[in-house]
């Protein structure tokens, strides 16, 4: 049987739970607080914010479900004929303190239309402050089995998607590693199978985050490397206020600001055309913030 | 005689030299380095950034003159036929260190689809970080007895426009306390008599701003009022990011990111859903960041 809206979103508050708590052991020291709201137009949602944490700065784990009418723009745009919508997403994003420990955003979503259309979305990405290869392999493996899992051509498709999504255009630089990015997913596989898959998405994220979490989280680090990180968030910001679609989505519906830019780093520097010294390791990362990187075939 | 694109783009570039020279001498430490660029598709321009002076932290006086092909969006937005246009302007973004300095911004632009059209378009607004009503009496009386030595409608129409322009939504929030803004203006006055205009509000930018810069550039300061302007100063990045049409002009029109990214803030903090003490100075700005006050008829 097709899983409902109440059930899908009902997973999505678990899953809340589940990661909140993982989060919490792992930091050791920072619990979440809750706060919920509700939106106008309809709907409402579930904000869990970490602060000042041993190893998360910043944190939001944010679960909503939300429905009305949708602005005529975002209708359009969508290239709906009916208004009436039902929204229901879980969305992460994590701020370590620590440069080498890197920046985590996951998102997984239903969208519905009652009555004419439906699809799943949703993705996970890794922005390292300094790319290490041997992360990067780990991540995208971690994503390419949880793909393999359902549907062979998923992860080779998701992770061109998600190269193309998390691009700063305006840099010529991707916003970090990648990872896998899918949108309106509502065939060939039936809606359980589609919901299966986008369960399996949300369990991937602390398998996939904890062990990189782990192995940097207690080494020593300089203030150039703090530095270069205040840096490397001024670009997070810059994606996710120009180009994130979720951030625009958000803030069009009305969706609550403080639960949408949740998303935006603690602290931020930007500096006047910053270029990184030929042969760094800051240049070294840009040199790989660069689309097309075939992670799960390469030597760490 | 019709004031010809090269000479409104020689004025722009005096313009950037005098504003530049009365910055130098007030910030009595830091210079203005000069970074000039071209564009691949015709044009380019000079850069000018002020750094770590003893008033101004970071600061760009920017003049550019490009021309080329439109992006098709672009020309879609402007609802123009023809895509070859040409466009020179001069754009400011000072972000002073002591938080009793006020941010400000000036951009006057002219644009041009040669044979076809032309318009000037401009605006002055300033965002302290605490509302101070004895600046902000002077700033707009300056402003409207700029724009009344041409038009008695400009002052009251342009200031409306820059509380709808400096507006940001998500928040429910004016950018700071506004100023003039006008767009596509090319009538029904003459073009001399336009870029006569437009050259005195040029000239008002150091008038206006200066005054206000000395009488607090020396005051003491809390670690309390400097964390609230970090703040402020993401509220400035937000709207920088996500509504300023000519930071997306520059971005589609793949202008020197550098350059257009100049006016985000050194150093900005997002903390989640900081609220103001009721009753505190914070706060007391907070309630004057709105549309349509109606400073020229204040008492300060």
């Amino acid at each position: 049987m097709d899983p409902s809206k109440e059930e899908i979103q009902s997973w999505f508050y678990r899953l809340q739970q589940d990661i909140c708590s993982a989060l919490e052991h792992e930091d050791g020291k920072a619990k979440f607080s809750t706060d919920k709201w509700t939106r106008e137009g309809g709907g409402g949602g579930t904000s869990k914010v970490i602060l000042n944490g041993n190893i998360f700065e910043k944190g939001g784990v944010n679960v909503s479900a939300v429905f009305g009418d949708l602005p005529d723009q975002i209708q359009k745009a969508l290239q709906l004929n009916k208004s009436n919508f039902f929204a229901t997403g879980i969305s992460i994003v994590i701020h370590p303190k620590h440069p080498r420990v890197p920046i985590i955003h996951m998102n997984t979503r239903y969208f519905e239309i009652p009555g004419e259309t439906w699809w799943f979305g949703g993705g996970i990405d890794l922005t390292p402050i300094y790319v290490d290869k041997e992360d990067a392999v780990f991540f995208h493996n971690k994503l390419a089995s949880t793909c393999n899992q359902f549907d062979a051509t998923y992860y080779p498709k998701f992770k061109k998607w998600a190269d193309d999504y998390f691009y700063i255009k305006h840099r010529k630089e991707t916003r970090g590693i990648g990872g896998i990015f899918f949108d309106r997913l509502n065939g060939p596989h039936s809606k359980s199978e589609i919901f299966e898959f986008v369960k399996h998405v949300g369990q991937t994220f602390t398998e996939s985050y904890l062990p990189i979490v782990k192995k940097s989280k207690d080494k020593a680090y300089t203030d150039l490397e703090k530095k270069w990180q205040l840096l490397r968030r001024g670009r997070y910001a810059e994606f996710n206020l120009v180009y994130d679609k979720g951030t625009k989505f958000g803030l069009e519906t009305a969706g609550r600001t403080e639960s949408i830019l949740m998303s935006l780093p603690p602290e931020v520097n930007w500096e006047y055309n910053h270029q990184p010294a030929k042969g760094s390791e800051e240049r070294k990362t840009l040199d790989l913030l660069i689309k097309e990187l075939d992670w799960t075939n390469m030597k760490p």
